[in-house]
């Protein structure tokens, strides 16, 4: 393998994912959570690894489940004949704390590069996946957005006032870093604020640089969007 | 039929759809605007009239479309025997001018209700359709909206800042009003900050109330949207 002229004489940056499955499946109506659920017969988990591990970056891949789940997504795996090697971690209590936990196994290069990634969402290209990593080798991070099809309203005391739609991106993941960010933004403690985890490394004082999203790299939220992930995912 | 109380001893007002298609095609990459693509082998415009003619409200329907495009749609009516009573209006160079063009036919009658809804939105249920009516009727307008499933970034001069999720609306159509605000609302001049119909209204002083909306309830923008649409409309 050739090296990028940019790593010439070294090797080039290990790049690890961390998949994050925190959701109870409450608000799908189900009580198997979104993670597991089924698309083509196969867990909607098992799709999301597959995305990462087909793409060039290869990750070594991380997935963070509540512990309470460890044992059943053992017996998926064997009931799968799921084959991708992957370390498992347990989740805490909020998204903060569940990358937290994952981001303390990846071994300490600095200039290693981090992909944080929604489990359900099985849809990211490995074109998105890759662009990520190589814009966060060169900028320290790439947060995968689209620009909103629809018109917005913001929320102002008791009234909604419209913003300029062309101002406005819908945030996705992946959301990739350069691990020195990764590692000095997690030693920040919980703020109720952080909603993502580009918002935990922005609050740490990093710009925060943007990569071309995907329209079709939906978060699987309610049960149409399994169908939908069916349709694509068939083609 | 008996009158809700609101109406007792009238009539109820009467309701009125603007259905606006405005779409030149370009961004799907096809040479058909997207209105007259196919879902289930029948135009997009016609399953987006169906979807107001099944509702409850059963409004009088106007469409608009670029005058180019009118003996067209008369040759598709006559193919595909599309029998919903419609009035077909010229649209004008914005979609402010297209409403406006719409409005003018509409009667004099203040109470009136009229819908202003995206020809490309063929997935509008009729709940949604008849809820923003009602509200319409009570508040003065009923905005079809949805928060945000994504985190949001706004962008702020050469950066991106994160907004709270909870306080960020996607605005959809229909987006329905009492005659009198439209009226007054149209009567001013074009803005190039005339996002979509609520702006306009907003901006002539009426407060805008949102109603809930559906996250099926998509715009067709790209290819991939009619196999969506296809799905949704097949169950």
């Amino acid at each position: 393998m050739t090296a990028s002229p940019q790593f010439a004489g070294q090797d080039p940056p290990k790049t690890y994912a961390i998949i994050v499955a925190g959701g109870s499946g409450t608000r799908m109506g189900t009580v198997i959570p979104k993670q597991f659920l089924l698309i083509h017969g196969k867990p909607v988990l098992m799709h999301t690894i597959e995305a990462f591990h087909r793409s060039a970056s290869n990750p070594h891949i991380i997935v963070v489940l509540p512990p309470n789940f460890h044992s059943y997504w053992d017996e998926l795996c064997i009931k799968h004949h799921f084959k991708i090697d992957h370390d498992l971690v347990s989740g805490g209590e909020t998204r903060f704390h569940s990358v937290k936990n994952g981001l303390d196994i990846v071994p300490g290069n600095p200039l290693a590069l981090v992909a944080i990634h929604d489990a359900v969402r099985p849809l990211a290209g490995a074109g998105l996946i890759d662009a990520a990593y190589s814009q966060s080798a060169q900028l320290g991070n790439a947060i995968a957005a689209v620009k909103s099809r629809d018109s917005i309203r913001l929320q102002k005391a008791d009234t909604t006032v419209s913003l300029l739609r062309n101002d406005v991106y819908l945030i996705q993941t992946p959301q990739t870093f350069r691990l020195d960010q990764l590692k000095a933004a997690y030693l920040q403690p919980y703020d109720q604020k952080f909603t993502d985890d580009a918002s935990v490394v922005e609050q740490a004082g990093f710009a925060i640089h943007l990569v071309e999203g995907e329209y079709n790299n939906i978060k699987i939220t309610f049960l149409a969007d399994l169908a939908v992930a069916e349709l694509f995912l068939g083609q």
